[in-house]
């Protein structure tokens, strides 16, 4: 099988490394690749990483520059997904790396983002309970939101067990990559390195919504979510730290083993050994999610420390393999399990 | 007035620290410079930021060498302050950097540390509750862990009046240089720098008694603690968040007012405006604590997010600072306001 | 003596730079602090680190909000400092960050700036031969570039004894906020961390012809540079490399003195003992200048490594040292010469 | 084929590094994995990113568990390789990527290294001239040092065309990984971050005789070499920037045309558009080098900047490119030519 794949929104962080990972896919090739303000200039320009694309021409995003391809991959900002969309036709696989079609909620939707709800589509986090079923076969894909996919993953076995009260409470620690390539004064070099803030504090950020939908679903009720996010100097990465009370037994060994049972036949997480704690680095431009649990007895607490590659598992690794599930290849086609450190 | 102080540990980082602003302190005068292993080597070789002092021989950290001083500063691994000052005499003014002297309980100190129980000294955190008083003439200094400087100031306003429910669940991200000048593999700068990384987690932090001791005496009852430390590529600085359950109002300007009117009158505590966040590098250098405060509604949680620089704030510049107090000096002498940045 | 002192281009990295070192200098007040984009707003906004001056509000940069000062800072983009100086008077003491009076030469100013020359100023280099009898009383000073004022250092001595030929290669490494507060993709904090990369290469950087007029000076005759900066992944510092093919003597202990010798008065300018090379960290903050020389017998070159802090001996610490000896103070007032470090 | 491949000194960052390339990898099996210290313990443990072969127990590094595979790979310190080697027989193909076969010259290896010379290996650097023969179906290769890999390919169109005098001129920033996992002050984390330094100042730096033997053959006599090597804050990536005096032309484009037409047929190396300077992020990961030159007509010097990964091309993937030629494999097989940015 070789799929023709177009991507919109090339010149961003969430484009180009689709586009890395669709270079090393062995069913891919690569079409169109488009753009907004600089299209019309060579993708080299600007993502010089990509070197075999270097002389591509970055055309104008358009359901035109994007038909006749058998997968889009749409990495544009929140809003401009639906419209596209529906000019591509229904026999198109469109997976949506923005954030357009992952809230089932069209309040949530209004509340968060703002205007109309365009629909829910199926949400591409292949590890949730019955998320493959409804991923195989489907034309149109909702990538999670980076954020979502390390903390979603964090606490679903917990939550799923019944270990824990649904009372989460989520701290993550991200690279830069994540605020996209936004020419914002707080994003440039002189003011990220060497320090570490936290925005969107006290519920404010697009994500805790995603959060609460993907955690009460595993848990069967409605869970509570305290999300903060922090920025660390680094390009790459999140490490989730979660927490939640537990409900019952503090038996750490109790605990570990819902976790490993819970991933043990997934290809892309692991359960850490014990005394071994996730780096981010280790899952650097791999699909991996690495973890870790602890029993913190005396808060009366489950902790849980989660490593994804924010643009690989947290974006378009996560998008290429659903899309592998979709089109009915292995799951695992052309994704690292690799990392890349130090 | 002119102080003759000694510090002991000056090779490594708190060291370090502390004689960069006591070469800034106008009542201070610089004596003995002591270490261990560097002993005999200049400290040019070990601290080339410390110009004026790029001449001076490490001696040998002894009873001997530390004599003869007003103050002496101890920056030691745990287990070796005791031992000194019990051989300084009761007339100088001991300040303990290390953590050998914080803790109240034995119990705690035994179950975290191990070994004998040193003794518990005045506690130089001057912004909590009767520290000034405590601190005012005294001898014999524990200074603060980072970690609880910053957590403790971020969480004790909210205690105090009873805005929350003691279950306080915070998340500290940390620079490398916390963990001191050991040589470990994952203190390499190629280890650390682009990644982030948890340790200690799930109560196994020794700061976590610290913790409780210090928000439980503000809290007037038992306050449990769930701490998560976070590694981030970075020098310096610590960007704590903390939450934890409201107890009744979640309106977001009480919340707020009761932290402005804590910290009024305190020279080192900035409450940011509204919709200011903060960033650790603006307090790089500085022995400045800058806070933000939110209120959660949904989660139902308030949170508080407080930058501070590790080894300023929260080792030498929070020691210099209770040594004024000590001394009958104006609190703010010779300690900086002004952080390096970008 | 109290100076009053306005700062023009407040929100800017120069500008920070020079109010966190006004803040300490103990013969200044600070007056009006101007921008242009962000008038109106609170300076804390655009420079949380300078606490104390955080509520003070960004005037308009004009003649008019500039008046009444004892000296005034320009830390305007080049091209206009000329038209403001112009409306100051002759009284004020106007001190310009910016490249607009450094050239002496009209048409190298044309050649790489473009535009009118506006003239040059006592060139704000005391270290140079003469430069304290030109700046002694002067009511007009340029400030060095943050290139030149390392690489001149670096190589001064070396052509001022014609210990090699004025034929000089430098290659100088960079922190980010030498290319001030640009909102431009390459300085991304994304793109910036765990990269380097070169620019300006081949003679293109407009810092080439400060170099050859400084370094020509000192010659006594026309001195050929090649000149390659690199961005490296720091807020802070340059490290420069610079070399010459040796005149004569490849005598290691000889080039040494004559270095030792030219700095030996010199309160910033540190030559490093036998065996220690620069890092930059060690200058961060600081006005010091930390230089090791090394002569390569088989290349037959000199090779001179020097390390600043781009904004502060390579600008604010720089021009404050100036306006010390224009103001007929101790040059050193307010001037650390402690770096923060690690 | 299936080539069955042990790598000695699997803890390490040069290991580490073949390790990650060789799982990529179509036509190797990885076979034993050694060390020395860590033997016994789990790879995860040192190399969490290789997350295939995080269960694997390293075996003490000797001929004994290296026996009985295809291929050698020794990332092994200096001076441990030949004796090796010797027990591994002739028919197994050794790929040494230390230094100790690196220096055709006796007295060199005497003078640099110390110690008894091992002899010289065939150079694995197949873009120089007569190497891709000289590398086929050897069973001993020699992989260039990091730098020399850099400056080499920056250097040599323009020797062997006679455009400079051969007197060239080399700073290179590197990333820390190249000083390997030691555990030295100067490499921690907290030194590093923020900070650039210069080391093996003045023809002190090993990789300066193998410069000089690499760029005289390709020049057909003798070239002076002068070396500075930067530590820059990132992990990974070399910036070369090397300069030479023109021996003839200034013109710009006849200097391109030599660099564009001398690496045509190089999958490896590109030779930037005009205009777009290296970054070593775009090469990070890759076995890319990324080139561009300029001629500075005022300096009467070509200056060129070249972009690789210290461990990928300027390590273990130029070990696994001269392998393929050894085995006989396609060249590209299993190397990738897309970077991981940002």
């Amino acid at each position: 099988m070789t799929v023709k794949v177009a991507v919109a929104g090339a010149s961003g962080y969430a484009g180009g490394e689709a586009l890395r990972l669709l270079l090393a896919h062995p069913e891919v090739e690569i079409g169109a690749v488009t753009a907004a303000s600089s299209a019309g200039t060579p993708l080299g320009q600007h993502q010089p990483h990509l070197a075999p694309l270097a002389g591509r021409i970055l055309l104008e995003t358009s359901a035109q520059t994007l038909g006749g391809h058998d997968v889009v991959f749409l990495a544009l900002p929140h809003g401009h997904s639906a419209e596209i969309a529906a000019q591509l036709g229904p026999e198109v696989l469109v997976v949506d790396l923005g954030a357009d079609h992952r809230l089932t909620d069209a309040a949530d939707w209004q509340r968060w983002y703002g205007g109309d709800h365009a629909g829910a589509w199926p949400y591409g986090l292949p590890e949730l309970p019955g998320a493959r079923q409804r991923l195989a076969g489907t034309k149109r894909i909702a990538v999670p939101g980076c954020f979502p996919t390390g903390g979603t993953l964090a606490l679903a076995p917990a939550l799923a067990a019944g270990l824990v009260r649904p009372e989460v409470v989520i701290a993550a620690v991200t690279g830069t990559s994540g605020a996209g390539k936004s020419l914002k004064p707080h994003l440039l070099g002189s003011e990220v390195m060497g320090s570490a803030s936290a925005y969107g504090v006290g519920g404010a950020h697009r994500h805790t919504p995603e959060f609460a939908q993907n955690l009460s679903a595993v848990a069967g009720g409605p869970v509570s979510v305290s999300f903060t996010p922090v920025l660390a100097p680094m390009p790459r990465g999140i490490l989730t730290t979660a927490s939640a009370p537990l409900a019952g037994t503090t038996d750490a060994a109790a605990v570990r083993a819902v976790y490993e049972k819970a991933y043990a036949d997934e290809p892309f997480v692991q359960v850490l050994p014990e005394g071994a704690w996730p780096v981010t680095s280790a899952t650097l431009g791999s699909n991996n999610v690495q973890l870790q649990v602890a029993v913190d007895a005396d808060a009366g607490r489950l902790v849980v420390v989660a490593a994804i590659d924010n643009l690989t598992k947290g974006t378009a690794g996560g998008a290429i393999q659903s899309m592998n599930i979709a089109l009915g290849l292995p799951e695992t086609t052309g994704l690292p399990t690799v990392g890349v450190a130090p």
